[in-house]
């Protein structure tokens, strides 16, 4: 724990991303096991944000998250809703990183109790997020383990697929000249709440008060639900001038990285990030490179796209939803992701 | 709670299936989006093992599932490669009970502390369920939630699919006639561990030593993981004269309800159940009735299949892995699930 009046880190909220990678990596070693070809053959894009798989004629795309702790605020403001809706965001997003349609979504919750007032809450907000991403809940799983979860853990695992006529969009085809466009969040979205919890509770915050500069409750403001990209996504994602896509959810800008290993991620168009950044930077005394690995800082989704016909391309992306797409950056020769007016650079992506 | 030396109920232990049931429809209540056709069409399984989905001309199945708290046993007694097989045969079992052949497995670890040891024994673990189940491990999620978790949670979500020539066995095609087959569990499997671990503790039962009867560590015993059954299911889900599958894991014997609401499934031939099942019934005074509905009672896959050619079958799922097939009873016109010799009859799954 660091004492009052230092500057926070993530790894120092409790979420030490070092030593989480060596744990999985601890995980995956032991894991050599290759299946046989008609049982499914895995489509190789290490690290990226879904696995793909490909079963008979069709590709599809697998990815799991969670909610997190962002369901510890949600239980304080007594609201479900936005972290319901939340479940069906982290995953769908991932899957919209690798260009693939959502098609269907099962939910794990965890609870000590369950709760129906709590669980209709929820329900709601799924079904808010499956309009948003147009995908079915497939099922789920309810587990009462009061001995292993204090309230309630939310998550979930999409599969989406590929429309015919359509591949796979890992980023491998950004090259030098590419242009780097974002399109907002709707605040923090779902990451780094073990340390905004933190940071709350150290400068005793009313939840029920606006930050200086906000308009309504900053504990609403931080529970806004996860913007849904799928509908950008689902509607660029065969055109060959779109070469990458990235959700910028844990990991921030770092997650750039996961497209390409070796091309320079020059985000010098970077806008303003909306005030609550600011504030919540303020409160934990955390340096501009902390903040900008660990939330979004005003933009959840990138496209890496030609620089040819951008403007036609823009005009696209307001159309399937997101008006407010800017330019954020562009790709160079090098590695790593920067953000040259704040002298900042990552070299990978955790 | 209960008071000591009166019979326990899985209820009384914390796990009230009721009131889980009651908050999952308020859940669902609020589930009433559907999706376009264009982003894959559900197939309708209602109350089925795993979900259906239709896309381009493959048909998926999607389970997810946890360990629960028999992880907490493995805390206890610092053995992870048991429930580290686990995650593959709770969610594995559950799509050969489609008749799906498994294709990949996605896991979610949360926990309070990544300590590189626990994941090496779960990567192992991993690893030798997927080998059973011949399927990849296509990602995963490791989440570092101390604020929720206590230890350690373990879940995953497996994808299978339908080989060219295969349909979905639903168990609509189960007709009065029907003879049923069991295939023996190994122990306790993933299931009851609430109740479990509260027996334990009550007795003060020392983990390292045998039960009456027993042979080895009777924690080792508890442990065990899961069987896995897709050889067999894989093998025989083509086959006209298999009309149905169950895993019978969480709900016992009731889990053949959700194959066929319109026949009754008579188990009139339900071997000894193996002495570990009647050992834990002692420490707890729980009732038969409680047993079968709570723990597999010796028998972790069920197959309902044609009388004729019994022989044939017989030999098929033999060669398939599980030579230690048992006839366990056969299917009446009526309802529910009956056990007659032990007077014991359930209406429904849940």
């Amino acid at each position: 724990m660091v004492s009052a009046g230092r500057p926070w880190t993530y790894a120092a909220s409790g979420v030490d991303v070092d030593v989480r990678s060596k744990a999985l990596s601890a995980l995956l070693a032991g894991v050599r096991y290759r299946a046989p070809p008609d049982h499914g053959r895995v489509v190789s894009a290490p690290g990226h944000f879904a696995g793909l798989l490909r079963i008979g004629r069709e590709t599809v795309a697998v990815t799991t998250d969670t909610v997190g702790t962002k369901v510890l605020l949600a239980e304080r403001l007594g609201r479900w809703e936005e972290v319901g809706e939340d479940i069906v965001g982290v995953n769908v997003n991932d899957l919209a990183a690798m260009g693939a349609r959502p098609a269907a979504l099962v939910d794990t919750i965890l609870c000590d109790r369950p709760d129906p007032a709590v669980f209709a809450g929820i329900g709601r907000g799924v079904n808010r997020g499956i309009r948003a991403a147009r995908c079915a809940l497939l099922g789920g799983e309810t587990a009462v383990v009061p001995d292993l979860v204090r309230g309630i853990d939310l998550g979930g695992t999409a599969v989406g697929f590929f429309p015919r006529g359509r591949a796979p969009v890992t980023g491998a085809r950004i090259r030098p000249g590419d242009r780097i466009l974002g399109i907002p969040s709707h605040g923090v979205h779902a990451n780094g709440f073990t340390l905004i919890r933190k940071l709350l509770e150290e400068s005793s915050v009313d939840l029920a008060g606006a930050r200086p500069g906000g308009t309504g409750p900053v504990g609403e403001e931080l529970l806004r639900p996860t913007r849904i990209y799928t509908d950008v996504a689902d509607a660029l994602a065969a055109r060959s001038e779109v070469h990458g896509l990235a959700h910028l959810s844990g990991g921030g800008v770092r997650n750039l990285v996961r497209l390409h290993p070796k091309v320079a991620f020059v985000l010098d168009t970077w806008p303003e990030p909306p005030g609550l950044f600011a504030w919540l930077q303020g409160l934990g005394r955390l340096s501009t490179e902390e903040m900008f690995q660990t939330f979004n800082m005003g933009i959840g989704f990138a496209l890496v796209v030609s620089r040819v016909h951008l403007a036609e391309t823009r005009r696209r992306i307001a159309r399937a939803g997101a008006p407010d797409v800017v330019e954020i950056g562009h790709v160079e020769r090098g590695s790593g992701v920067s953000l040259p007016a704040l002298g900042i650079r990552y070299d990978g992506y955790a």
